[in-house]
């Protein structure tokens, strides 16, 4: 049985209550063109009622030509005693210029006499005024049933009669929120499987992930007769934040057959993942189900092993139905077959001998005795086997760095690090100062590099962690520091140790930019720059 | 209708399979006395028989006095055509001295013909035999069927025969595992409860998140009568890992009736669940449920005022029953009451008048705004209570300091500090090397003071640890350090927030210090020192 479940996303709307998120005008016309060419059926814009940039967005939004999705406003039902024609909310939504509208209200007894403060009755003639003054101005219109759940365990007979009032309005969908995050799976199965047996409009779900259930929800709801789901992309929101629809559509589509997007648009999942959490200026769990960067990561040696042999035998499904890949660890716990498999996947091409693959092998094993992480370090790692193999050019040395940090009682505290870095035959020599002393370090290596490697200028520092590896030391202990660099929406990641956490540091940012030299097929320094300009931009 | 379900954690052992989770033999005995403290039933501490590390904690565990946890090591059933009492995994187990083992199997066909490749009748043997000498020696048996939704999807009467197996031959308790992380809440249920019909022992579950409905399948398979639920703290583990003990844990005793923990247990929820990140170094999301910074977090304006006036509107459950807190603002009085509470934990007597209570809940605020987190850094609250109430001696202060460190390609890093400090009247100036900027620093404060308070000798740095709290800054992002110091056997632990890694080392050394003089009751300087003394110290 295939049967179609409809996407409707909220990322730029009910995604942007979410801490610490904020989307321009530009970042949503952007998201938007994605989820279209992902599939989804209706995107949420905004609430042009409440703010300009919303409405800023719906004109923009009019000139973009979009392949399948319907543009959707979202607002709430009329004031009470306020007649929908003439209710300003409304009428910003058939303003707004949209072919569909969802308008919330109150299924929740509670939440109309208390928060409302207006009867009962009022409020099923708000719900079913709004529903049809909408569908008379030809607008697809959905009802989001607020608070249903909780309220259905309060009254269900008044809840009921919200939704058959949106029904008997015209309305062409009927969503049910779960706004609180608070219910279970057995409880919305049950309870869509009695709105089914009063109601014919299609029914949606719009859960919230609090109880850390959402997505189990969605699955219930649409086992038990709901074709549509509400949800963001990597489940940002309020609170706990919407349901995650990067873990709904696999789940309905590869595992219930139902059918939300086409096989080519499911192999997008892992890309508009990372797309909308670069965009929106958020870090992604490495650990996220399906798109995760940890989410095929096999880490264990018996694992491993398996695996490689049959990806069944520890692989739920097969990362490129979604785009996401297999990723070996090389750690402690594995060997010889894990170094082939990571190779291959690192796209390096060194057909070696069983004798170099255990060298190899025994020198990464050394490494991680002394604290390198090549697993979260890949970059690192793949330097390591080019240079093994002697197929690492040398594109630029250390000769000495010095950094000195001053704080007074009365100054803040001031960085300042030179370098001396050989290129070529020349030595530049050169410094910077920082917001601390390996910012310091790491702008005046640019500064002396990027004249001979202009690549170098596209290329920013993402993350930065330090993880101290024998406690006892203290503050005299060992460091490990892992740097993230990132260019052109791809990423990278290096390590370094020592018992100094700018020596450390200072291996980790060379790697950095090492690698990408590497993947920029840089073979030599540009010598070409004129010596003058070189000295203007070292001096500036 | 009260039930005990029965928790098992395996972050000590699962949980360390994670991409980036690396604990060391300390951690994990911190970590286990917390466990105990919450009310974990079982904690596995590791696999004894895959390497000495795992052997070095269940050595050090025993000497450990735990409340109420069962110390649990991880193993294997024996291998095939070894019996079990010659298997050295098994006899590892029983070297380790716990009183209880968990040891997985096969319980999915195909791996056993393809992965261990012995016939299934053997496997059969493996199963019984090695239960059954566990249970000869005494310890508490689990079976953990590894694989067991898969394979009982693919041959379910050979994997009901692998229960079986371990039934008769008396194992405590069997777990169904769902090691690849596929299954989805319906097939748990409806499978867990066919097992029911044909066993009598207590059944477990260990769910993993692959298809991000862990929680759900943990609340499927109570409520088809499972009775313990294995999983991680913050659910990390292999991939995208195990099941969250967090999120399970309030499921279960809040909403489903079922009883895990007492209720003063379950209040310490949210602290237990930032500790282990703490310990474990990485970053919990802040929309995590239940727990997570913003979980109730309220930032539409109609969501706040309803909130304010009545909680049960945007929230499913009491923040204070798992011990996380609402995030609007905060009546003052009930912020009273919280610092009054927090007074009498650190031991502190400030009898506060009301105007300089909410001064000080003003300046906690500021400074958690800031990055400051004081629930890893009590040492750090209680100077700043002590000096906002005036009651802190100020018995030294930073005139100014300098750090150098210089690197060339032939020699090792060098770190020397100079340190200005006041001290009474006089002015100490001297300075130290160090292993690196942070320990150099630390080495010349103390030279500096430790002149005029000699129980500066008895202490040391015990942890250092750095956090970049915004990720996109990179090298130029906040920082905060959380030191821990140790006297006596007695810990602190301290913070410093800055854009400069060094300057929030020195906030948190300075703060070490401080804590210890006013731990030692120290009033003043020892002037009684000889000034020949002194500088004979001080040019060492």
């Amino acid at each position: 049985m295939e049967r179609k479940v409809y996407l409707y996303d909220t990322t730029l709307r009910d995604g942007t209550q979410g801490e610490g998120i904020s989307l321009s005008v530009e970042d949503k016309i952007k998201i938007a063109l994605r989820l279209d060419q992902f599939g989804i059926d209706f995107i949420e814009g905004g609430w042009p009622g409440s703010n300009p940039k919303d409405m800023a967005f719906f004109e923009r939004i009019r000139e973009v030509p979009l392949k399948h999705a319907k543009i959707t406003a979202f607002g709430s039902t009329c004031r009470p005693h306020v007649a929908a024609a003439e209710d300003d909310n409304l009428r910003a939504l058939i303003e707004s210029g949209v072919k569909a509208a969802a308008i919330f209200g109150k299924s929740w007894d509670m939440h109309v006499t208390d928060a409302l403060k207006t009867t009962l009755e009022e409020n099923l003639r708000m719900v079913g005024d709004s529903v049809s003054f909408l569908k008379s101005q030809g607008l697809t219109t959905l009802f989001l049933a607020e608070h249903f759940f909780d309220g259905y365990k309060a009254n269900s007979a008044y809840a009921m009669q919200v939704l058959q009032a949106a029904e008997q309005a015209g309305a062409d969908w009927i969503v049910l929120c779960d706004t609180n995050g608070g219910s279970l799976p057995t409880e919305i199965y049950d309870i869509v499987k009695a709105v089914l047996k009063n109601l014919q409009v299609p029914l949606g779900i719009h859960p919230h992930n609090d109880s850390g259930v959402a997505v189990a929800n969605v699955l219930a709801a649409v086992q038990a007769g709901a074709t549509q789901v509400q949800g963001t992309i990597n489940g940002i929101g309020e609170r706990c934040g919407n349901v995650n629809l990067i873990s709904v559509v696999p789940n309905l589509q590869l595992k219930l057959g139902y059918s939300c997007v086409s096989s080519e648009q499911l192999q997008q999942l892992t890309q508009l993942s990372r797309y909308v959490a670069e965009i929106a200026n958020m870090t992604l769990p490495n650990n996220q189900p399906f798109v995760g960067n940890s989410a095929f990561a096999h880490k264990g040696g018996i694992h491993v092993s398996a695996v490689l042999r049959d990806p069944k035998t520890y692989e739920h499904i097969e990362p490129e139905e979604i785009g996401n890949k297999r990723r070996v660890l090389v750690s402690e716990l594995a060997g010889q077959s894990n170094l082939q498999a990571k190779m291959e996947e690192l796209g390096i091409d060194l057909s070696l001998e069983r004798a170099e693959a255990r060298e190899i092998i025994k020198t990464i094993k050394e490494r991680e005795f002394q604290g390198y992480q090549y697993e979260g370090a890949e970059a690192s790692l793949t330097l390591m086997l080019l240079e093994a193999s002697g197929k690492l050019k040398n594109l630029f040395s250390l000769d000495s760095f010095k950094i000195l940090m001053e704080k007074s009682a009365s100054h803040a505290i001031t960085s300042e690090a030179t370098v001396k870095i050989h290129v070529n035959t020349e030595v530049v020599h050169t410094a910077a100062d920082g917001n601390g002393p390996v910012n310091a370090l790491d702008n005046a290596m640019r500064k002396a590099l990027e004249v001979y490697y202009p690549c170098i200028s596209k290329m920013h520092l993402t993350d930065y962690k330090v993880r101290v590896l024998d406690e006892n030391g203290a503050t005299a202990a060992k460091v490990r520091v892992l740097i993230e660099s990132a260019c052109d929406g791809e990423k990278w990641s290096t390590v370094g140790v020592s018992t100094n956490v700018i020596e450390a540091s200072w291996e980790a940012l060379a790697d950095s930019i090492r690698y990408l030299l590497w993947k920029e097929g840089c073979e030599e320094a540009k010598n070409l720059v004129a010596s003058e300009a070189r000295v203007g931009i070292l001096n500036h």
